[in-house]
């Protein structure tokens, strides 16, 4: 039923050599371009401009003489471009990487997957940690405001780059899933497929207020220094905080239920402020792990950035237009961050348009991150769904139609 | 079908004169009772010693003759002995007051209602920003550790003193919730019936978890200073962040939706990180007010009391024994921060030892906030409990068996 929980993947290999195992794409290498130079800035929904723009982008198979196999993976809040396989002398498999791969759900014999880190991200991509270049300091808070529709944008000049006319699919989760309708919003002629998982087509009130309490507990620290923290080190304390939040809602009460319980860390009470359960010690690890690993001033931009997100009423597809872009929604039933109404309501305004659209919801116990875990049925579903938007493209290809 | 949230009483008082209506307690004074002066220590669970105790309590109606009417209402995290009525010259009324008074569910024309300030709370009883005796400043830190369990035997001191053999009724939302259960737990004898609303056996770990990032936000903030902040003022903004992320548990999506949905505060968004919309207002509102009304000590050692709080198995009611408390268990079909399969665990455990227990989940939209705002439908339910249970009590007394 459930796959591996990322980081977790090694505990369990049994071979010797990563890249001798059928199912993984080895080892892999981040890439990078760079566009909107000097003279040529990129204009953002803001009205604000951003230049020059690097994109961090990974890409596992090989795209075919046509180009007709390529596949976006979008990545959520905290992914980066390292989606499958590892990074030569690194253990870290990349954050889809149970998904991604030969004879997986996005199978790497057949397709070509990319993936690359979003605008306003800190993996590669220009976000607020990079070096401005009017100053030669990070941007900090001086990086102008990005939206779902500037990170998709900035993609779109990516796969301009690889000379991908049309891509066979864009999918991801949570945020990814975000990205994914932001791609058929802006670009529905250059999407044949869309497979938005766990995700919504704007924030609800709940949504904004847990990322707003994540963004004043970043703010709250003054080791933030009103994002002037670059030279003294992240503002720690906030950011683990936040993260700690953040980590409850990715789970679910059953799945802490099942992973926890009241399990005492030592036994016994220890009558002090110290983590006594299993579960707050867990929260602290996770807490404590994403400082080294994760741009505060980047986690404040991307959550802002979706918020604003909403592709509801007719922003999703404008009124008299007609799309021929399939699309298949899951969410899970234990996800209460993402619940499935809202990947309902996604499906219920593409059927009211006329888009070819299925929907599954998964009887998943594992919350929110259940896109990243659930690999089984999620696999059985997508390889499905793709197989049939592959062939279907080809026949029209052969025929000329 | 709802109350008005605490706060708005006064917003849609048409009355000139409080104590005029018929509804309301009126004016009352906050009393305290002191016990386990020095050499009297009171022995705690944690194994150390509190003492001088100091309770703050009202009470609300009279005790009748022969002391049988007495109903002990039991506050929730934040709460204080100041459950109905207002005080005079201020116009805040009491945090149960659309439940305690006149012809009310807990009708004061009828029962005498009692409800004291917790030990470990700042609102009179004593806590970690009490005076310590042994050093003439704040606890701080040095305050011991307390229990749920502490906190029941305080008030039982406090029954005693009043002369009150048994109890009609121990009853509250939430935290108060468990506290009726430890009332039976530890004094089944003086307990003649329970009313926990919205509450459970036992913290789950997700329940830990928001607790444990509670205490962190605060302790993250180094105006916390390790708990001596008491000559320098609250630590603000760890205190502030705790709460927005409570009252988000205190809400449902559904409430939430239908209070702010995506309103934005000024119309447009503000491409910034200040609040764009109006649910994030509100949390900013509810956090700043909270700095001014609550000691960010008493909340950590509250939390902590309510995550060691466990009542399941054989700790509620001792195997071979009999109790004859009389049970009516509430919940809220969208509180989902104490979600009804909890309260349905008290029932099934009370059902298993023969108590008379009867369950009933409320169709409300508030969330955890239900047991303060919908007011009609408790009201219904615990009139007629409390009447079947004070007539048959007082039945038998009239034939002295």
């Amino acid at each position: 039923m459930r796959g591996k929980f990322i980081g977790e993947y090694f505990k369990d290999m049994t071979t010797t050599n990563y890249t001798a195992t059928n199912s993984s794409v080895g080892i892999v290498e981040t890439q990078y371009y760079t566009y909107a130079e000097r003279g040529k800035e990129h204009k953002l929904e803001s009205g604000d401009t951003l230049g020059p723009i690097t994109l961090a982008y990974e890409t596992y198979g090989e795209l075919n003489a046509n180009k007709s196999n390529a596949i976006l993976a979008l990545h959520a809040l905290s992914g980066d471009a390292h989606a499958a396989g590892v990074h030569k002398g690194q253990d870290n498999a990349g954050w889809w990487d149970d998904m991604i791969g030969p004879g997986k759900a996005f199978d790497t014999n057949r397709y070509f997957v990319i993936c690359s880190n979003i605008i306003g991200g800190c993996k590669g991509s220009t976000g607020p940690s990079s070096i401005n270049p009017a100053t030669g300091k990070p941007y900090a808070l001086d990086f102008p405001f990005i939206t779902v529709a500037d990170m998709v944008h900035a993609q779109r000049h990516l796969i301009d780059h690889l000379g991908i006319e049309r891509l066979l699919c864009v999918s991801g989760g949570s945020m990814g899933g975000m990205q994914a309708l932001q791609w058929v919003a802006s670009y529905p002629e250059r999407v044949r497929s869309a497979i938005p998982i766990a995700t919504a087509l704007k924030h609800s009130p709940q949504q904004i207020a847990f990322n707003e309490v994540v963004r004043q507990s970043i703010m709250a620290d003054p080791a933030w220094r009103e994002g002037n923290y670059y030279e003294y080190g992240q503002p720690e304390k906030g950011l683990s905080v936040a993260r700690m939040i953040g980590h409850i809602t990715f789970m679910s009460d059953q799945s802490m239920e099942e992973k926890f319980s009241r399990r005492l860390k030592s036994g016994k009470f220890s009558f002090g402020f110290d983590p006594d359960f299993e579960v707050e010690g867990y929260l602290h690890y996770r807490g404590a792990n994403f400082v080294k690993r994760f741009d505060a001033n980047s986690y404040l931009y991307i959550t802002k950035a979706f918020d604003y997100f909403d592709l509801s009423g007719k922003k999703l597809i404008p009124h008299g237009k007609i799309i021929d872009t399939r699309f298949l929604v899951i969410s899970f039933k234990s996800d209460w961050l993402y619940p499935s109404y809202q990947s309902q309501e996604i499906v219920r305004l593409l059927k009211r348009r006329h888009v070819d659209a299925t929907y599954c919801e998964l009887n998943s116990t594992y919350g929110h991150d259940a896109f990243l875990v659930e690999v089984e049925e999620q696999t059985t579903l997508i390889t499905h769904f793709l197989d049939k938007t592959f062939n279907g493209y080809l026949v029209v290809d052969r025929y000329g139609i």
